[in-house]
Order: C-alpha cells, then sequence, then structure tokens
C-alpha cells in the first residue's frame, strides 16, 4: 500500500512500473511464469533488481500487482435491454473468464502476492463497478433493482468460492442459474 | 497429491507427518510464521530437511497442509431444534472463526500452497460435512431443506469471498442475514 501510494501518474515512477508491468507479461508469454526471477524482469525492464525489490518487496508481489492490471475489466457491460439478461450475459462473460486457466492464474496470483488485501479489494471493486452499470441502466428502466451488495454474495461470491474452493461444475447454465435465483425468474 | 497419497495412517510415514505437523504448530507458537524455515522444521521433528523437501515440495506445500488440519472442524454442529436455527448457529461459528486472524492465515495458507486445488477442495468438504449434518438433522424433523450445493453458495460461499476480497462488516448480523434469506424468514 506505502509503496504503491508513492506511483505518481505520468511521472519516472509511473514509467518504472509501465516497463516493469510490459516486462512482466513478454516474459511470462516467452518462457512461462515459473521461468520468472525479479533479476530478468529488470533486465528487460531496463532497471535495476534493487528498483524492483524496492517498489514491490518481491516478485509475488509484483505478480499480484500485474495480475490485478490484467482483471481490470476492458468494457462496459453489455445492454440487452432488462436486468435480469443484462446480469446473466455479465455473469456468464465473468464466469469464463475467472475460470479460465488464465484467469485462476490470476486470481491466485493477486490474492499470494498481496499482504494488506489492497490487490483482492480492487478485484473486488472491479466486479462492483461492472455491476453498477448494469444497476444504474436497470433502474433507468424503472425496474426493481437488489442492492451491489446483494449481487456480489448472490452471484459473484459463488462464482469466487467455486473457483478457488470446489471447481466442478462451473459452467454457463451455473451462472444462470444463480442470476435466475437473485432476479426471481426462477425459485428454488 | 501424489506425495500425500502415498502416507500409509500408522506406518513410518504417518509418524513422520505427524511429527513434522506438531514442529510446524510449535515453532509458530514459539517464533512466529515468519521465522519458520524447512531446516528448522526438520531439526523440530527429528528428520532431515530432505525428508520434508521430498514430501511436501516446499515450506509453502507444508504449511497448506497444517492450516487444513487446523481447518478441520472439531465438534458436530449445534442441535437448536430447527433448521433456521440451526443454520444460524453454525453460519455465526463459521464466520467468526474463518475472519479471525488465525482463520484468515489459515485460508491464506491452504490456498497458496495448494498446486493441485485439493487442499482448498478439502476446506470445502468439511463445510460441506457440516452442512450435511444439519440438513440430515432437519429432514428427520421433516423440515423443507435446501441442497448442501445450495448452502455453500447462499451462505459459504458470500463468507468466504468476503473474508478474501472485501472484508468490511463480517459480522454476526451479516451471517443471520445470509440465513435468513436463504430459509426465507426474511426476504430482500
Amino acid at each position: 500500500m506505502s509503496r504503491k501510494a508513492m506511483v505518481r501518474p505520468g511521472g519516472r515512477s509511473a514509467r518504472v512500473q509501465a516497463s516493469v508491468h510490459a516486462a512482466v507479461r513478454e516474459l511470462e508469454a516467452e518462457m512461462g511464469r515459473e521461468a520468472l526471477t525479479v533479476p530478468l524482469v529488470a533486465a528487460r525492464a531496463g532497471v535495476t533488481p534493487s528498483t524492483i525489490y524496492r517498489r514491490w518487496g518481491d516478485l509475488q508481489e509484483l505478480l499480484s500487482d500485474v495480475a490485478v492490471e490484467r482483471l481490470r475489466p476492458e468494457t462496459a457491460p453489455q445492454d440487452k435491454g432488462s436486468l435480469g439478461a443484462d446480469l446473466e450475459a455479465w455473469a456468464e462473460q465473468f464466469l469464463e473468464e475467472m475460470s479460465a486457466p488464465t484467469g485462476r492464474a490470476y486470481i491466485r496470483d493477486a490474492l499470494l502476492g498481496d499482504p494488506d488485501g489492497s490487490n483482492a479489494g480492487q478485484c473486488s471493486a472491479y466486479a462492483a463497478e461492472q455491476i453498477d452499470v448494469v444497476l444504474d441502466r436497470a433502474a433507468g428502466r424503472e425496474e426493481n433493482t437488489p442492492s451491489v451488495e446483494t449481487v456480489l454474495d448472490r452471484v459473484v461470491a459463488p462464482i469466487m468460492y467455486r473457483i478457488l474452493f470446489r471447481p466442478e461444475g462451473l459452467d454457463t447454465a451455473y451462472a444462470r442459474q444463480l442470476v435466475a435465483g437473485l432476479t426471481g425468474s426462477a425459485d428454488r
């Protein structure tokens, strides 16, 4: 937290961060993540290893930061015309991305090198922001909407719990069932 | 998985496991977990470091195994006379134990040193077994019961998600609200 709080956008610090993140992504693609070391990343990024140790502490914390960047949603949720359809489309995509091997690896990295919990919190904040867009749109259509926290409990939490602890049966039908249970289009 | 599958209860292998686990617990209590190393654990357990590396791979995998042992429930869920009361009591205790600093540390350890996911799966299996006891008892009283998977989705998953990703507001009222939402004693 304290280390990251010192990064000013546009300054030298931000440039170092961008080049180190890029070096991790490139080396991971070229050699696989098992081969990553701080000296290798430093050499590729054109910084000294001590710059990396000073800013990130260790490789695990650096990988956690890179993973959170990759978990940042790139597009707004689709507008399908109703709360149920929007949530279903979003949940299906979320499940698909997070349960893919790369998604699982990023979630794992984000959690592991995150002593103060700020990166895990950022992952949850990304999901909450996307859900907010869906709910605002539904409120604009004068639909009844649950709270963001309820959607996190009923849709996001079960998906993430199963990815981490109970990975069978993570398919589109499961994402739909979670949304249907929440929007009342099906009841248990 | 392959390493652990070779442990036969009662044999030398089981004795080594018990003494290594005990050494981890003792050293952690005496020195704190940051100070743990494989050679220290080996010396305390009376085995060679290579015994530990051969069986567990590294310190993180050993800590994951020890964490799962500690997350094993020690008692059956209380019988309070109804499904709602039993689930509420169980969920309150589960939230309290898992969200305490020691519980969080064990969950984290269990996830981190667990390349094949078997330890995380064991954590979920423990919760499912406890819930099964509550549901069987309720079925014996001829109450309507949800499935174990539904209780995992509606009660366990939100608690674990928030512990890992969104740790504000984890209190008894939250556990009760999750159970009430499921058993229908309160609706959103």
